[in-house]
């Protein structure tokens, strides 16, 4: 598990992020995320409290982190298509949220919209990286002439997202199910895509002003 | 305001429903989620709390059936086109979504989810409601012509609502620009329906067994 201060990959930082990663999850199955505490991870993982907050600035980061992903989240590798390239991340978005029990993601979330300074500093980190990684796969589509500009990324975010994140999330549907939903959810949006459904970002008024 | 329990629409009825609903908003917007209780809402209201439980089972369904949607959500008029009732479901999904708070959505979703038997209860009555406004849809372009066979409901439900709960919600944009989101998902979703995206809910292995 890497962190979110630390750029190297050091031995000993390594075997911190693992205890970490071992203890969050330990105290999320046991407990549930309403009684997570940075206390009870630092005690159970054996680490310093100080050692916590090196690498993130709140529970809930930690907790983001540790079950979902980093701030070194990368694009998928190139697979020669747009539709190639969304299967691959919907399918890992499709992990992350399959794997992670839906009392906590809703814990966390609602955590994260109750406060207004986490929600943004969320948005300047998370978000952002997973933002970072859709627009290059539409800027490799708009490289290969799937696409003739980028569009909003926003937009095709939510539309990626969306139906994977609300099957268990919100539906309550079966999250074994995820991997057969999300090839279809990544087929729809690419030939949604490639068909002109989505106004270029700098003229739709979707994520822009207007 | 309609009720849960009540068929008729008495007076008497209407004037506490409608007392409820104006308490419910009143105390959500001064004091948000966390600090709403039934105790406060009847205060507020001029209600006893048996007034309450007599509609609600809990808290949480009081809040749902005031911001979001009772158990009488009916279809929409039928438009004639899978493209313009989707449409339509689409508009009214956003503007449920688009005029409650995110932390507000993000505070009932994580108490449905904490808790077992009120996750079922929610799946049993507002979600079941919903998705059967979602099946008559499937139904009549069935009957029109457009689909050769009902698609599956759930997997429709999680494509249409994913990309508008996730907008605010989840990503935190701006929901004033969910109007302009809805259509877009609206007209995604319906094309690949008729386009055979989904196969049909006996043989998918989405929602069914398999």
């Amino acid at each position: 598990m890497s962190t979110v201060k630390q750029a190297g990959g050091r031995p000993r930082e390594s075997r911190v992020d693992h205890a970490l990663a071992e203890a969050v999850r330990a105290l999320l199955s046991e407990h549930g995320y309403a009684s997570l505490t940075v206390d009870a991870v630092a005690a159970r993982a054996g680490v310093s409290k100080a050692a916590i907050y090196r690498r993130y600035a709140t529970k809930e980061e930690m907790t983001f982190a540790v079950l979902v992903h980093d701030l070194r989240e990368e694009p998928p590798a190139d697979t020669g298509s747009l539709r190639g390239d969304l299967t691959a991340l919907a399918a890992r978005i499709g992990d992350q949220i399959g794997r992670s029990a839906a009392d906590v993601m809703t814990g966390l979330l609602a955590d994260v919209r109750a406060d207004a300074a986490l929600g943004a500093r969320f948005a300047a980190t998370y978000l952002a990286v997973e933002r970072s990684v859709i627009a290059t796969l539409l800027d490799r589509a708009v490289t290969r002439g799937e696409l003739p500009e980028r569009p909003d990324s926003p937009v095709v975010h939510a539309l990626l997202l969306g139906p994977l994140f609300t099957w268990p999330i919100v539906l309550g549907e079966d999250p074994d199910r995820i991997p057969k939903l999300a090839p279809v959810v990544a087929r729809i949006v690419a030939d949604a895509l490639i068909a002109g459904a989505l106004p270029p970002a700098a003229q739709d008024g979707l994520s822009g002003g207007s």
